[in-house]
């Protein structure tokens, strides 16, 4: 028996079915594809330049970024989507002995990194309307991590509940994971003037639609930079390919397209909910790209094979306590919910 | 003061001057570039299916590698690089309290994953003749990296030798480094079918010019791509991009171009280093694409800074016991490793 091997638990993500012709709402990924703009940075490049490493800083991405965020470039640092940065932002800020807390339920993720890098963690329950409860970040602990809009509810939480958390919590980093705040919610930048203690990750592939190509970004304060740049460095200096680069830096600079988009999918969102609730189901409130339902009169399974049967993919967390009923759906185009709707009402009757 | 936040010392990765008409032999990249079907796969990407999240396992790039190495598929595991492969393979096999053996010097990287991971280490020095000496790996550890060719140094340990070493050690992983194996050294990989333990890994950066796309490889037994696979899931299970995975694909359905790129490398470097010999100079044998010297009647800094003054960027490690008064050098084409060796006359009379 060889010494040394580890032993863990590794995240469960989505199926990525390889199929042609299906509607696949199970990885909240984005069904309008990215810009024109990308489109055409990637006519653009040349194949040539791969022979050279990537930057090790990608300035001209945090450049845009800073100018779209109005947050100075050198508090963003670039990452291979933002689990990435998630991942080395567990190893940077959480090595006290106290607990990090985080939802019960919330991303499924940061119970395994907080797992695979020995950090004491505790999970605390949403309350029973699947919120988080502010005053249950009051205890003492070793950090924080809220995603807002929350998931798999598609919650969202105030600016002001957020920061009564990062203000009751000065000693310790607070990890606002914002990876679907382009749906709705509104976003903890504006607190990174007055707190030196939040650090705010965000993804390019939800409402920038490039899922595939891997890039997120996270902002923090100078000294939390400091930090997390170094762990980077620490990691994998070379993390973002020069071709991600230049094609996130093309959807940076033609962010209209995106707001547009993004606005296409809450207004579908919001009328899927509703048409939802018209049957009886029951339909948490989002403001994401997706939202969590529990059916009426049918089970969360019944409709969950039924969709895969007809080549419609969503996600169903079978083992997951509290929500073995619901069923996590993203929103596609408005003809693509069109269809899954008149399928859930076949499989409802 | 804020708690839990860490301190290390990261890796220093070699500079990447952004200007123009510079002759940039300070990385190992190669100066050959992507062959023709890589540039062709890029035009054929659909930039529309970024909007989808790569796949979890890149069949098909480890499919292609298989035939291409003759070992099964699934004994393969793609990565953000090569750096992303060592990183993920550090937390997946180096978990005893013994210490973990490498070479002082080796590639400088490995000390900082295990600082990173509250590995044990202890680095073994290299012999006179800056080999790795086999014997030294005999004594009790818990587990072993081993580079070959060697870096800085460019020195090739036989088979044979690196054998004796993977059946010494047969109660831990001993990983093999092949980033510049295809340079002119003979693989371990035969040694898979006889050896549980060996874990060999590479990269798409050096031999198929593809440094800027971030793709490396590892190879290993079921029962090390197991433990390394739960970790990859456990850290970033998205780490490699669509267009990485494609454009890499390409690149290993045309390596013919590349057996031939390397080739005329390899031929350079023995010319480079026969004329630097005749100078005076002292050249390490290598069997990768760069050469470690020690000029004659002159610094290596005034050197360094000579090509500089001209464009020319090498690697030079003044902090580095032993080789203060070395340079590293990348081989470039032909014609620019003329213009260099022309400098390093003119610098040294």
């Amino acid at each position: 028996m060889l010494k040394g091997l580890r032993k863990i638990d590794p995240y469960v993500a989505g199926s990525q079915p390889a199929e042609e012709n299906i509607i696949k709402l199970n990885t909240n990924e984005n069904a309008y594809g990215p810009s024109p703009a990308v489109h055409q940075a990637l006519k653009n490049f040349d194949a040539d330049s791969l022979r050279k490493y990537s930057t090790l800083d990608q300035a001209a991405l945090r450049q845009a970024l800073a100018e779209n965020l109005s947050v100075p470039a050198d508090q963003i640092i670039i990452g291979n989507g933002s689990d990435d940065i998630l991942s080395m932002a567990f190893l940077a800020f959480f090595n006290s002995d106290e607990v990090v807390l985080f939802p019960d339920l919330t991303y499924g993720f940061y119970k395994v990194w907080a797992d695979l890098y020995h950090i004491n963690y505790h999970e605390i329950p949403l309350n029973d309307r699947f919120e988080i409860e502010t005053e249950d970040y009051f205890a003492d602990n070793g950090g924080i991590v809220i995603t807002n809009p929350n998931a798999p509810t598609g919650i969202y939480k105030s600016l002001e509940e957020i920061e009564r958390i990062i203000q009751a919590n000065q000693d310790v980093v607070v990890i606002i994971d914002e990876a679907y705040i382009n749906f709705g919610g509104q976003t903890a930048l504006p607190l990174l003037e007055k707190y030196d203690n939040v650090f705010i990750t965000r993804t390019f592939s939800k409402d920038a639609a490039l899922a595939g190509l891997r890039v997120g970004y996270g902002i923090g304060s100078p000294q939390l930079m400091a930090v997390i740049n170094a762990v980077k460095n620490s990691v994998n200096p070379y993390n973002v390919d020069l071709l991600a680069e230049k094609l996130a830096l093309a959807a940076v600079e033609s962010w209209d397209y995106y707001e547009d988009t993004c606005q296409k999918i809450s207004q579908t969102r919001d009328w899927f909910s509703g048409q939802l609730q018209e049957l009886g189901f029951e339909v948490l409130p989002s403001k994401t790209n997706f939202v969590l339902v529990e059916p009426k009169g049918v089970t969360a399974q019944a409709i969950f094979q039924g969709l895969q049967e007809r080549k419609i993919y969503v996600r169903f967390f079978p083992k997951v306590e509290r929500i073995q009923n619901k069923l996590r759906i993203s929103i596609g185009r408005r003809d693509e919910m069109e269809t899954v709707l008149d399928v859930i009402k076949e499989l409802s009757l």
